[in-house]
């Protein structure tokens, strides 16, 4: 099969993640931090060790800062309903995913906290101004995706940044398309928090996943229990990462994020992005010219981070990725992504979208199949074959 | 390494866990529930089935109403925040983990929820008619622990399952222990919520949990956000298990957690409990005559789910886990286990306790070199060598 499903998992991931893994699993994996055994301390280790891993490759100065969760969605809703109090307004953006969009609206619903939903155009494209001319005296939070999950676009992240820094309003980036893509560093683009999934670009497993809270920032946690720490207390303890820790971590998971980090850090995320980038702009230079083919992509290396969108006029996306599966034996994704405000910006609420997302591992030669595949489509999209 | 912190994690895992994990991870693990696919539908497939496979070993009519998470913690703090609104009652015992006492009591402190706390006898055991008696009129939710996680003291589930049925008040047991030691049947029980760990006894790896939430209970999630279900709405969907899934599923972990069951069930679950009653059983003749020893279990089968609990007389529990660790290379745990009630029950809040704790892989020789190291310890205690 050839995956072209990138953006919702990464696949396949490189053989050391499941090497290690499997070391953890069978030689030392006892509970970290809860017991000072050699197992459990080699446990331990290999957490922290994931913990400075992922602080040099997001430039975050205290490993202690990151917490781990068990995907994207658990650390922005730590972040978004960790900050957020009655009364207070919050600005984001047409392209988020529903994990940023559904907390927010029952936040708005339940908790009185105000939502500005800022728009961009044709791509999704935010200009960060508008960002600005949204804040009002009760803005506590700027919640925008870092890379669209629907198109690949990528969001003004440093002007935004820069924005609520001077404004003294807190910025949380969901990183769940674009970490591992690209060089991200929390201190250059004035992020407050940053989520981000393990097992997209960062080439870990599922089951993975963290949030970075920068030094000094109050999140109330939405899970409390065992941290291993204060074990006297009936409190949960508010030191890091323990206050968003509760219960026994996901040790293979973690060894397994942190040789995905190491995997593209010995490859070179420049490289990477370049990688990435050819495939991305092969597949664009092969449909744009098709007369039934609406693309919703922006091609530029610095406006995507991997994802092609389009559709054939007229036709359900879920078509497509149909005939994608059954006759060509392509895994991409159709539907809405669960992110329907992304498809009322691109005018595809109706159809949905097909979504092409390559990985690192993917070669020219699939994206040759896949535009033979796509061009066959084209030319007999009327007749009877798909019909 | 002679491991003996089961209650912590259990180890080693069996083989067929690894190689599934692994099998899974290198051959199709898509986004389960996120597309159309070939791959994304046979990650589809792995999570049905491992949820077909916990509701038939707990007796769980509709798979859907469990609901996968990332440990036990997780699915208690779904369950506890989930059904406790302001002005609830809630009845729970003096032997519960921090996982259980932490969320209530940060909600009878920020959400006005009264919680009463049921006192046993010297092993923590409790009388299932002070449940009923502490009972009120706003009593909404009963929560017991399944079996202690200090000194393996299993509770009289079915007795507090029956009152809380009869009274019309929800029972949620934590499984933590317990739960791949002995059978549990949610219907026998009564029991209306079950959270369970996947790495513990029931042989899965870290990164897995789950809660089982009877038909017809509203249970509030802890997150939303991104579900592959009615992507089109902002609002989380009410279906189950969609509702607490929020966010990629740990497919791998998920596909290791239903072959450590199967392995249960290919054994036996008598005969795991049978094979851990022959070593607690062991163990705790071993040193219930020596004079300077205080243990804290007790031996019958019924009584206790795989934990032998003990100390040096005036002794920290961390000195003698330590000498095992250091000197006989021997996994234990000690110190409060998150659970500082069930020390002030045993009298050991200050001590801490020594908790070895077994696994079905254990070895009656391995037994064997223990009891010889506490022998030697005992004989040596008040020696230079261990001062």
């Amino acid at each position: 099969m050839i995956y072209l499903d990138n953006a919702a998992t990464s696949y396949p991931k490189p053989d050391k993640v499941l090497e290690e893994m499997l070391r953890c699993m069978k030689y030392y994996c006892a509970n970290p931090g809860r017991g000072s055994h050699k197992m459990s301390l080699e446990s331990g280790r290999a957490i922290l060790n994931a913990r400075q891993i992922i602080s040099s490759f997001f430039n975050i100065k205290n490993p202690m800062n990151i917490v781990f969760t068990k995907n994207a969605t658990e650390a922005i809703n730590i972040a978004i309903t960790g900050v957020l109090k009655p009364g207070d307004h919050v600005v984001t953006t047409c392209m988020e995913h529903n994990s940023v969009i559904r907390p927010l609206k029952l936040m708005e619903k339940a908790n009185n906290v105000e939502v500005s939903i800022i728009k961009g155009n044709e791509f999704g494209e935010i200009d960060a101004e508008d960002i600005k001319k949204a804040i009002k005296k009760n803005t506590k939070l700027i919640v925008s995706t870092l890379s669209s999950n629907v198109n690949g676009i990528i969001m003004p992240v440093k002007e935004i940044g820069t924005i609520a820094h001077n404004k003294g309003i807190l910025y949380l980036i969901d990183g769940s398309q674009g970490a591992g893509s690209f060089k991200i560093d929390v201190n250059e683009l004035n992020v407050d928090m940053l989520a981000f999934p393990g097992h997209k670009g960062l080439l870990g497993p599922q089951g993975t996943g963290g949030l970075y809270i920068r030094e000094g920032i109050k999140v109330c946690p939405i899970m409390t229990g065992g941290t291993g720490s204060n074990s006297e207390s009936f409190a949960q303890p508010e030191i890091y990462p323990d206050v968003h820790e509760s219960g026994t971590l996901n040790t293979p998971g973690i060894v397994g994020l942190a040789c995905g980090i190491e995997f593209i850090n010995s490859v070179g995320i420049e490289e990477i992005n370049k990688q990435k980038h050819k495939l991305i702009k092969k597949i664009y230079e092969g449909i744009i010219q098709l007369k039934n083919v609406n693309v919703y992509s922006r091609v530029e290396k610095t406006k995507n981070s991997g994802i092609v969108a389009f559709n054939f006029n007229g036709i359900l996306s879920s078509e497509i990725s149909y005939i994608f599966d059954k006759v060509y034996n392509i895994a991409c994704r159709s539907g809405l992504h669960c992110s329907p405000l992304s498809h009322e910006t691109l005018k595809t609420i109706k159809t949905g979208a097909v979504r092409i997302s390559v990985g690192f591992f993917n070669t020219e030669k699939e994206i040759e199949i896949l535009l033979n595949s796509i061009r066959e489509i084209s030319e007999n999209i009327n007749k009877c074959l798909f019909k």
